[in-house]
């Protein structure tokens, strides 16, 4: 984030002051029973002006899925608000992706509004998302030391497709699609929900993000690198050695899920999982505050970037 | 709304085939006992980029509630989602004015995001309201055959407002103030919708706004000119004569409540409306599809254009 960024969302804070805004620093916002998100993407920004259009409508749809897995929400509802850009067949495509995405994971689109900018202003699209969320809502909060940090889904395709894309734009591959297409773990966010101390969604690399649960949590962290899920797409492309774990780990737009359970809970042992849910245990939570790694070959320093901050600046 | 946003709602209608959706046809979307609405304002478009920044904050709050208090809702809670410009101090006076509007109307603001944009690129403002619906959200059909429309609020003064500040950037006044800072009508709002056949806010121009009213509910209407409520400043400014009320009624961003009541009842009588409510009736709902215009001295033809067309253009 940028300086702007931040100050902006300092001051926010101060006028944010409801229990159900949870300081800001949550996925979303939480009103009696039901979870709250809204993330917008910019061209440019958040995506690349030339990616296939039914692509950024699912992405703009599942990033906000993402948000209320984290939370454990069952999805509700959706109201998307959208830059139109005088590209007709542009935006039918796109829209094409946020019903394909809408469908599979059963969100209903109840409605938005759209403004006509004048040509040439990047187009700027929002998703609000609204879910139903059960007994315990996780947030990033709450986590203990001693919690086993766990994570759901892969690390690093995402980046690395954008890498793949910025050296060759007419790249394809599943390194791509984990770009474009991110992938909301739902059904796993809710199954871990009543369980979790503490749960985020992973957007912005694994280090970061894991230093935010860290911080409102007040724990600090001990993380295997070696324990990191990896893609067999993203070895052949970058490696499993400790630069490539590294790489994995601060790479962002992974939309993984990052949960603080109990130290004598194994998810995969006790709770039902989808068949071909990744999950891997990663690490620990920890008395104090620092963040340290790890590998087999012994202690790794932390890298100078944690996540992929120029992302949204 | 340029064709290209025609375009796109008809195709997004597709999608949003849920019965909350309400067609995309109403102010707002309904799930459960929730009333949900997004507008989003641009720089340029829907304000001016020299308007003081906190009047924008406010804007972007009331143009929402506008839309709950046209269904009746009770304001639950608000997500915001901002582009930033590189402006900090342009930053900080509009969310002056977003706490503002939030505190007056008791809106808690719960959370949203923050997007970066290239500087240049015009900022786009969004908010999502959540509020509570009463036992009947009234849509914008329902409107039967001789229910009496009311009015709630004045006519004109923003348009005119405007006018005025694109003659004059340096302009104030109450004029100018109406259209920088509009007013929700949600206490009133409340009142009316347990009795409301169909209710929607004014944004876009009384002509143009009745006429979605009558569409949605298969009526036509009369309405009676010179019953339209004016401000000693509008009248002052631009007159009270046919000319001057048709623009009134043609202007836009008015944010006062049309509404459709049964024909015997008489709002100043039988609810307890605050002290110092401005409602009138101004026509009645008819058999057949034509909007037709009177007043004392007998019909009038419609004006060619029925509202603000080109403000989201």
């Amino acid at each position: 984030m940028s300086i702007g960024e931040l100050d902006f969302i300092e001051r926010l804070r101060a006028i944010a002051t409801h229990p159900g805004a949870r300081r800001l620093e949550d996925d979303a916002a939480v009103l009696g029973d039901l979870v709250l998100t809204h993330d917008s993407i910019a061209e440019g920004v958040h995506y690349r002006p030339d990616d296939p259009p039914a692509s950024v409508g699912w992405k703009l749809v599942t990033v906000n899925l993402s948000d209320l897995a984290a939370k454990g929400a069952e999805p509700l509802a959706a109201l998307m608000s959208v830059t139109i850009g005088g590209d007709p067949r542009w935006e039918e495509l796109f829209l094409s992706g946020v019903a394909a995405a809408c469908e599979a994971y059963g969100l209903p689109l109840l409605g938005g509004d759209t403004i006509a900018l004048p040509a040439g202003a990047p187009r700027v699209l929002g998703l609000t998302a609204i879910g139903r969320g059960g007994a315990h809502v996780p947030a990033r909060s709450g986590g203990k030391p001693g919690d086993r940090l766990w994570l759901v889904g892969l690390l690093g395709d995402a980046a690395t497709g954008l890498a793949v894309l910025e050296a060759d734009p007419k790249a394809e591959g599943p390194l791509v699609e984990a770009y474009r297409r991110p992938v909301p773990q739902l059904a796993v966010g809710r199954l871990f929900a009543p369980h979790a101390h503490a749960m985020m969604d992973v957007s912005d690399g694994l280090l970061m993000d894991l230093q935010r649960l860290m911080r409102a949590s007040g724990c600090g962290a001990r993380l295997d690198l070696d324990a990191l899920p990896l893609s067999r797409a993203f070895i052949a492309e970058v490696g499993a050695n400790r630069r490539a774990r590294l790489t994995a780990a601060t790479g962002g737009d992974d939309y993984a899920l990052l949960a603080a359970l109990p130290a004598g809970l194994d998810p995969a042992l006790s709770l039902s999982l989808p068949s071909g849910t990744i999950i891997a245990p990663i690490g620990r939570l920890a008395e104090g505050e620092e963040l340290s790694l790890f590998d087999a070959a012994g202690e790794v320093p932390l890298p100078e970037t944690l996540g992929y901050e120029h992302r949204r600046a």
